[in-house]
Order: structure tokens, then sequence, then C-alpha cells
């Protein structure tokens, strides 16, 4: 009985939120589905209380389908549910961020995201680096339209007379790719060595970054993959940095 | 005349594209900002047709206010623009990404973004750990999480008898934070040079990753100033990666 009455606290408290939101005159607010590895916005539909209600409890990204007047707990025939990571509300109460990890891809075109179209060209289209997974007018942020850029280079033809450029040369040649990540490392470290400020810790982590990256598509490894190790370690669950503490390592360390 | 055609045709174009755009009974499209470097959701808020071609036009993040009835260039007042760097639409053309950098808070409360209360703890307010610019309960996504983590276990109490945390640890010792560092970038390395695989590359850009940002944490720098130093060498300006190749350095390397 003790936990019945805390699952009646837990449903009063749901619905003294879902009071707070301002519906509008459908009784709706937006909600917007983001992926918490990569901040990729992944669709933005309507929901209703009910929708709201759904989300909370079953932890799966659910809308009001505005078309079929229904609830719609998204990859309930698709099977590519949005598992809830955590649930936002703005500062008007009339939008939520329903943050999560897709179980495959999110639009029923099968592109990861709906948002594959960019818009702000002169001619309507114009045209991002793009590769890997995504799409070439997807809306990247910076670390993705790196990730992209990087892409782009391996696969772009040599040319004759021209020189590749260095992102190809780092791919094509991994001794020298190892070299710099080293160096590049080191760097970083002798930004706090030698007390040279904050924007060359910046700039040394900018080099850390990038050329690790080269490395990670060199081997055909997503920044994706990467986050989605670090939110194991990290993340909500309950499980914190330890996880990422090597004992073993460590004494290798002290040596 | 050749610049006033050319300009014509790009008039056009965005009319054409304005026309595809699914409208809904207000004249309306939602609309919804995003930050370029960290993914942030900004704010969400709805664009009539005006709005979206003054925000094409001038590159400013643009509204329909559906409470004043006018259109909202987000800024205008305050200062606080979002300048735009992409927008982009979704399969159904209902709904607009308006990605771009702020350039100061976009709340009215002051919060950089309108997203900054949770609500689906069983209290309807869970606790994420959050640090350095972040509230508390704010969307961060993974990378910020990871920030966000290390910044709680900097300014977190020292317990009698209690281990402290890994990450703490590091903090209060950067020589080892170095020394891990140099060993996490060589490990990255040797995925690669002992084919080790991809699980293990992901893992060990997972360290190179988290101990550099341990290091940044230390020297008061954020994620978010190391992807603008990315953007401005790899972004849509046209810049490409040449601008992270350091000439002398390489000269250095190659000794
Ligand atoms: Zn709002
Ligand atoms: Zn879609
Ligand atoms: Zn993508
Ligand atoms: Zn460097
Ligand atoms: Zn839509
Ligand atoms: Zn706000
Ligand atoms: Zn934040
Ligand atoms: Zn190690
Ligand atoms: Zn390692």
């Amino acid at each position: 009985t003790r936990a019945r009455a805390s699952r009646a606290d837990a449903d009063a408290a749901v619905e003294a939120f879902l009071n707070t939101l301002k519906y509008d005159d459908g009784g709706l607010v937006a909600a917007i589905a983001q992926d918490v590895d990569t901040g990729a916005i992944l669709m933005q539909g309507y929901a209703n209380r009910d929708a709201v209600a759904y989300t909370l409890k079953h932890r799966k990204a659910t809308f009001w389908s505005r078309s079929r007047s229904q609830l719609w707990c998204k990859g309930e025939t698709s099977g590519n549910y949005i598992a809830i990571d955590s649930v936002h509300v703005d500062c008007d109460k009339d939008s939520l961020i329903y943050l999560g990890v897709p179980t495959g891809p999110t639009c029923h075109t099968g592109a990861h995201t709906c948002y594959y179209k960019r818009v702000d060209g002169p001619d309507g289209a114009a045209t991002k680096a793009s590769g890997g997974r995504h799409a070439a007018e997807e809306a990247l942020t910076t670390l993705y339209e790196l990730e992209a850029t990087i892409e782009a280079r391996r696969v772009e033809a040599k040319k004759e007379g021209v020189k590749p450029s260095w992102t190809r040369r780092l791919l094509d040649d991994p001794e020298l790719l190892c070299k710099k990540i080293r160096e590049e490392a080191g760097e970083l470290c002798q930004t706090w060595e030698e007390n040279e400020g904050k924007e060359a810790a910046a700039n040394e982590m900018a080099d850390v970054l990038y050329h690790s990256m080269v490395m990670l598509n060199k081997q055909g490894v997503s920044m994706t993959d990467v986050l989605g190790v670090l939110r194991k370690r990290f993340g909500t669950s309950g499980v914190d940095e330890k996880a990422s503490r090597p004992p073993k390592k460590l004494i290798n360390v002290s040596k």
C-alpha cells in the first residue's frame, strides 16, 4: 500500500503539471522530439493532455495526430520508437521537448530526421557538406557538419595537379594522423602546463577533436557511436563517471 | 542589371518555396530556433509567410507573435538576435528549423534557452546534473550532460571518509590528468595501429573526449567555445579545414 500511495502521489503530480500547460484552442501544445546524443531535432508534432500523460507514463514520445484525430505513440506500428530520456517545458508552457533515443529512423521516408531539406539557398536548396548517415541538407550542428566535411573529403575524387585537402592527406597517411593526434593531445596539456590561457586551450581542444574525428572516419566510427558510449557511462541512468575509471590502467599510470 | 536579374530570380525562388509550405488555419507553420554549435533548442514559435520571408532575407530568426498579432524579429528590441546559419523544412512542410548563432540569451527570463524546466520526474521536476552556464533542468544532450557532470564534481563538497570521484581526483591532480590525456590519445591511435576494431575506437574516443573535457573545465573553457572555434574553421562560411593546418607545426612533425 505504500507503493500504491506513492503511485497516487506521482499521478497527482502529473495531473498538476498537465494543468499548468497552455493548450491552444484545439487542446494542443507543440512537442519537439530531439535526439539526446546528437541534439538532432527528429520531428515536431502536437500533443494533447492524453499524449503528454502517455509520454510521461510509458517513456515513449507520443503525439496527437491532427490528421487522424487520434493518439499517436510514435513507433507503435513502425517499431521506430523514441525512448524518452527527459521531458522539458518552455517558459510560457505551450511547447515541450521530448529528449530521447530513437530506435530507428524517425521519418516515414526512412530519413533519421524529418528535417532533411535545406531551404535557404538562393535556389531554395543550398548544399551543405554531408556524408555518412546524414542527408545532404540536414540541419547539422557544428560537430556533425565537421564529421560530414571529413566524410566529403574521404570520398572526393583526386584531381590532377590539385593538392589533396589536409583531411584527405591525413586519411591517406594514418601514421601522420597518429603523430598529429598524439602531438595535439600534448599541446592541449601544454596549455595548462605553460599557462597559455583559455583561447589557446579552446584552440588545442579543437585540434584534438578534429584530428580524432578524422581517425574515427578512418575506422568507420561515428560521433553518435561515441556519444552513445558516453551516455551509457555518464547518463541519467545513475551510473556516473566511475564507469570510465580503469583501475588497472591507473596503476600503470602511477609508475 | 545582371545583379538585379539574379535578385529577381532569388525572390522568385523564395516565393515558390513559400508557396510549398503547409500553413495552418491561422496561416502559420511552427518554427524552432536551434543553436548551431550546441544543438540546444532555444525557443519555438510560429511563422507566417512574411516571417519566413523576413528570416530568409535578413538572416535573423523571425516569428509571428500570436499574442501581439505582429511580425517579431527576435532580438529587435533586446539585441539578442539569432543569426541564421541555415533553414530546414520537415517532410510534411509545416515545421521549420532556424539553425543559428544566438547573440545572447534567447529567453526573456535571461535563460539561454526557453526550455529550462524539466517536467518528467515523479514530482514533475527531476534534477539532472548541471553546471557552468546551463540551468539545472535544461534539455542537455549527452556532451553537455557530461560537461555539467564534470562541473558538478568540481563544485561538490569533500565528504569525510568518502573517496572523491575520479573526475574530482583528475581536477585536483592536473599532472595525472595530463598523463591520462596523453595516454588516451595514444590508446585511440593504437586502435588503428593494432586493428582493434570499431568498438575499441569508439571507447577510446570516449576516453579522449572525457579526459580532454575535464581539462577544459580545469581551465574554465566550455565545449561551446571549442565548437565556435571549429565552426569558424569548418563552417558554411566557405573556409574549410585548411584553416586548421599549421604549416610550421607540420614541418616539426615531419622531423
Ligand atoms: Zn512557448
Ligand atoms: Zn518525416
Ligand atoms: Zn543526420
Ligand atoms: Zn594544436
Ligand atoms: Zn510536420
Ligand atoms: Zn523563454
Ligand atoms: Zn544550456
Ligand atoms: Zn587508458
Ligand atoms: Zn582508454
